[in-house]
């Protein structure tokens, strides 16, 4: 049974029913998103921990979803698996301002598996797929957050199952009925603490999120049932896991039937590869930079001031390796400072313990923001970054940052887009022109028609 | 990095090096429970939930791992899903009191489908298997709950797969490190609401629990790391999920050297196929009816005080279904009133309608004890359900119960455990002889050497 007055049984109702004549500017941000969560796979696909699961998993059967960049295929749900880890595990992918999580890391690994195992699937409905699973996500985490956020839970699992499960039912064209019991039976495959950070769970996260929605969409096709709302009420996950002060479900029906999330917040696709919550901070940071007229040695004293949120996930002071150096503020300000930029290259082990790297953060401090946090943990969705640095000179340099580059507020250009996809590329071997054509076919996914491959990229490594 | 001295290092340390040399006592709780959830197993793997998991994933490759009574094998994680759900689907398998959980319908899918995989794993490795899960989800429930199950933690999952995990990284005979990144990855795929109870998704719960053991010990086994702790300290599992009122985890590595949960605690081996908030009144209502002198249709009001754990997991009063009709205390107590049994054809579809108990039902009235729950939701471990009767002649009759039968506190005959056995096997249409030959099989596994079948029953339908 469902109730159709319930969050499951609505979403149900939306994933079944919604129109899938999407305009033009939220197929557009779809497209984006498949071509930057593409590029993160690549690069995500030689990192241990990828590569460990990849291990754990691969004597578990052969199918037809393809893993990137391994040249073979596997069952649905452990592509979706490695998949979703290779495209989180650096951290580069893409965030949905109000679940707080990475959409594409999950969405596009379980919409790509299943596709595949299915086969005569275009390449529209991946898009429409995406777009419904970032709806659900929107509309989770409007209901959830800040408070299910601060609490501890790592959203792009917690609110990563269902939304993929929705992408997932979308895809099999459940019923009303089978999609809210998708959305139930993944909440059950949900969880997740932010205390993985740094951890190679975090990416698996991601992963293990793109395996339950296809796991519990196809559960739901076969006929296995959820409760009638496992989010509502007593019990529910709401109250578990998000208490009192979350906004709960009352808009929910509104706001499906209103602006696609798609446009009304967009995507923040990563112009670094290391937690958003250094992003910010770092903007401000290469701003004090590009004004010039000052060197990194002539560095008294640096000060970031951060939200609670922002502190909350940025808990390594002295990293031992890149998945640290991620979390880590001090380093990332201190690199992007130093080298005038941020990539891949910045975080591999031999950057790790650079001394011209170290020597500037032992002048680093991180400080809370008492402008943003005397408004508690909620100023999460309005965060702002701020950096002081003191120089020899006695000098005093301040800037803050809103919108980093690549936040819908402040959008990347197409080359720097190009040279994010090109990075990544390079991160597998392939040059710019392998990269460049792998761009071309990556973008060219809506266009796709029945029957033809999805996966732009599947050689063995 | 793991951290010995906090909780998942504490276990992975005692995971890798307890001793196998088990009493008598405790192998002989194990043997037990492995051949009650056989029989669990085989009479829910006809169940509804069982074949349509079966069904949604069964496409996803073939393996060594026995799915009971289907005649096939898949790759382990699969076949623990499908047996764990088998296991769980009637409600009639085994209880673990400190836990508040489920342990076999858990531990024994997940332990069997993983020795099977690996091949070459004798009996008693399974026996030392189980064993080594049980104590930790003992060692978790203590520090959990109450509060984590009051707060509405289905803990059958959420403590399930970390014990899960516990019980299969000691059958790959992980070391301490990899044995606590198994316990922590596992944390990651656990979860789940009581939301779910009369739905499929409770005993796929079970089947999730078990899946996720397997996964879990087989990602560690292949180097995939976790946070050094997920259950301890800020934005641990043990504060986002059971809150500042639970125990915590000071006495663990205490109680990890002491006497084993199988002795300590013992398992309750349910005697009847209903939630187990049911036994205790059920068990008063009988014993009413044992003394004799009285009929069901003499019945004016009958009153059933239970603790507030027990009431919220009661949910149901006009059960739809037989999955519904085990967490209706009404039609429990009724249908053991009116028959003097309760077995798995009194939750039967043509049972679930039946006018004599819908008549006597209506006379029911389910209250909370106020000797109970004036302490609270903590009175969950130290139970008890009260039956009070008014009959027509105005005759007042009142029972209460403590140790339901095959609650350790008042253990079920063997005769008894083996009419369960046969009840279980006619369900799917064993009859007697059969059943006996296969309780033996079942009795036999801590002998069963190394190669040798571990499952034994396979046929297909």
């Amino acid at each position: 049974m469902t109730d159709r007055q319930s969050p499951t049984g609505i979403l149900g109702a939306w994933i079944a029913d919604a129109p899938s004549d999407w305009s033009a500017a939220s197929r557009s941000v779809a497209t984006a998103a498949f071509v930057d969560c593409f590029a993160c796979m690549i690069a995500g696909s030689r990192e241990e921990v990828t590569r460990r699961t990849l291990s754990a998993v691969r004597s578990w059967g052969q199918g037809a979803a393809g893993v990137v960049g391994q040249g073979l295929g596997l069952p649905a749900p452990w592509a979706a698996l490695v998949n979703g880890t290779a495209a989180h595990a650096l951290d580069y992918d893409d965030i949905l301002d109000p679940s707080l999580s990475h959409p594409s890391a999950v969405l596009v690994p379980a919409i790509l598996a299943l596709a595949e195992e299915e086969g005569s699937v275009s390449g529209e409905r991946c898009v429409d797929a995406w777009l419904v699973g970032l709806e659900v996500m929107a509309r989770l985490g409007e209901a959830f957050n800040v408070s299910h956020y601060a609490l501890g839970w790592h959203t792009t699992l917690s609110l990563g199952a269902p939304s993929a499960a929705a992408a997932c039912a979308r895809l099999l064209g459940l019923d009303a009925v089978a999609a809210a019991h998708a959305i139930g039976l993944s909440a059950s495959m949900s969880g997740g603490s932010k205390r993985q950070f740094g951890s190679m769970a975090k990416p698996l996260h991601a992963g293990l999120a793109a395996k339950s929605g296809v796991v519990a969409a196809c559960l739901a096709r076969t006929g296995v049932e959820a409760s009638a709302d496992v989010f509502d009420g007593r019990w529910g996950l709401l109250e578990m896991t998000a208490g009192p002060e979350a906004a709960g479900f009352a808009a929910l029906a509104a706001r499906l039937g209103g602006p696609p999330a798609a446009e009304q917040y967009g995507i923040w696709l990563k112009a670094w590869p290391s937690c958003g919550a250094t992003h910010r901070p770092i903007e401000a940071a290469l701003a004090l930079r590009r004004q010039g007229g000052w060197k990194p040695e002539d560095i008294v004293s640096i000060e970031a001031f951060v939200s609670l949120s922002a502190q909350g996930n940025l808990r390594f002071i002295h990293p031992m390796n890149g998945a640290e150096a991620r979390f880590c503020l001090p380093f990332c300000v201190g690199s992007a400072l130093i080298d005038g930029r941020l990539d891949l290259a910045s975080f591999r082990a031999e950057s790790i313990g650079r001394a011209d790297i170290r020597n500037l953060t032992a002048r680093f401090r991180m400080s809370l923001d008492p402008d943003l946090c005397d408004r508690g943990f909620g100023c999460a969705l309005a965060e702002r970054g701020r950096v002081e640095i003191v120089l020899l000179s006695g000098q005093r340099l301040a800037a803050a940052c809103e919108h980093p580059p690549g936040h819908p507020g402040n959008p990347m250009s197409e080359a720097a887009l190009r040279g994010k996809f090109t990075d990544c590329a390079g991160a597998r071997g392939l040059g710019e022109a392998a990269a460049a054509e792998l761009w071309s076919a990556a973008a060219d996914l809506p266009e796709r028609a029945a029957g033809r491959p999805l996966m732009p990229w599947r050689p063995a490594i």
